[in-house]
């Protein structure tokens, strides 16, 4: 009888012993800089509003596979046209990486030295390629790097260009006959380097279905955000931009090829 | 006779000699990427609309004593959150320079690896002191950051935050019975942590005279060009908005305390 009376007793400390309590929370990877924060109890992430999982459950295997995107950049490439979309595109959960020539360091805005994840020996392909403006020569007349962007084509779902990375894309022959856009002075020079495409000004981005072009600078944050809402749904796009305080967020400002 | 008449011939040639062909064209310091690009011919530069100088007249000492602003970075730093105000302050031609407390690379946003310029041990003092938000207590926890930050406030004419980075300048003792704002998850955080302070809700960016404090993320953009409004003129602010094509800027959308 006392045994019974015991094991009764032991049985829900038994239990419990088999449910080890959870020492800490983290994000579900969302690619922002809480990926790499621990939290001591359940809710919410404050920073990208995720809510948090144990880390068991962080390190089961994802079942959606994340859309990737190639981020590549140059010495010299302007800080907000790739900074807005890599904010953007990591708060929607892609998975982003940055690639460059070489894995030397770069300099961006000629403040921010920049070292690139891959060089173009060893980068990964991505569904989502990227580029950006700034000194877009460095890459656009570079015909090694122009015949590695065309050597992946097969294997990219869309490309998508900031403000004169247009050009980049246009070295690639990727722009021919397209209505397309770029930053608001490079308007006829684009004009000029693509005659079969029609370029258009006060546009904050077209989207020719598989080719993304934005406007200059910042309207990159734009276009990203509409490529998330065309990929993810608009309330997605919609929540990534009140995450980030861009109220200033015009869901279809762009133009959209049919 | 024949001496006079070739002398007289040769008296344009001379006067061209005395003169050599400018090889090339530069952009004055405008921190853009442009910086490092040459022009063939006079005009205006494509990418930040400076009158370009041959590159003599760019070696002349500059006059008008630039502004200087110190970007602190951190392992975990938001991208938008700084890269916004590079952008913004780059484009005002004011002279921006990163600093971490060691010169260890530092990846934002879990993405982007970067090297800063300067440590804690040799940065020199800037006009502006910037910080911004992510894994802010990286920076807020850590007292040597702390210690370091109150060592320059001599010197430091502006302090400037984005997003969490308001958590940055609380720990050293800055926002103390001001009125300040925040990423807008975290109002109530910083309002237990500065009790005596007034942290506002849905507000771009409060101006408190040396303390300036902006929301979250996308808002540093704002807040950067109040900043130059208010150092430059609105003329100023209003031409670097246009270049970035951020032409969702609306002066004084934020509040100044009077």
């Amino acid at each position: 009888m006392k045994r019974l009376i015991l094991a009764l007793l032991l049985f829900p400390c038994l239990l419990l012993a088999q449910q080890p309590p959870v020492s800490a929370y983290v994000c579900p990877p969302c690619g922002g800089s809480c990926d790499t924060i621990s939290f001591s109890k359940a809710g919410i992430c404050p920073h990208c509003e995720m809510t948090l999982l144990s880390k068991d459950e962080k390190e089961r295997p994802v079942k959606e596979q994340q859309t990737t995107v190639c981020f590549y950049l140059y010495n010299g490439v302007e800080v907000l046209d790739f900074a807005g979309p890599m904010e953007v595109f990591s708060y929607a959960g892609f998975k982003v990486f940055t690639v460059s020539k070489t894995k030397e360091p770069l300099i961006s805005q000629g403040i921010l030295k920049i070292i690139p994840e891959y060089s173009i020996a060893d980068a990964p392909l991505a569904d989502i390629f990227a580029v950006f403006g700034g000194n877009d020569e460095v890459a656009a007349d570079d015909p090694e790097v122009i015949a590695w962007i065309k050597s992946r084509d097969q294997a990219t779902l869309s490309y998508f260009s900031v403000c004169t990375g247009a050009f980049i894309l246009s070295k690639a022959g990727l722009l021919n006959n397209l209505q397309v856009t770029t930053f608001h002075r490079s308007i006829e020079h684009l004009q000029k380097a693509v005659p079969s495409a029609r370029v258009l000004k006060n546009t904050r981005y077209v989207d020719n279905g598989r080719i993304i072009t934005t406007a200059g600078i910042s309207a990159g944050i734009d276009g990203a955000l509409h490529l998330v809402a065309k990929l993810k749904g608009k309330e997605a796009a919609m929540k990534v931009a009140q995450h980030m305080e861009y109220d200033k967020y015009q869901p279809d400002q762009g133009l959209v090829v049919r």
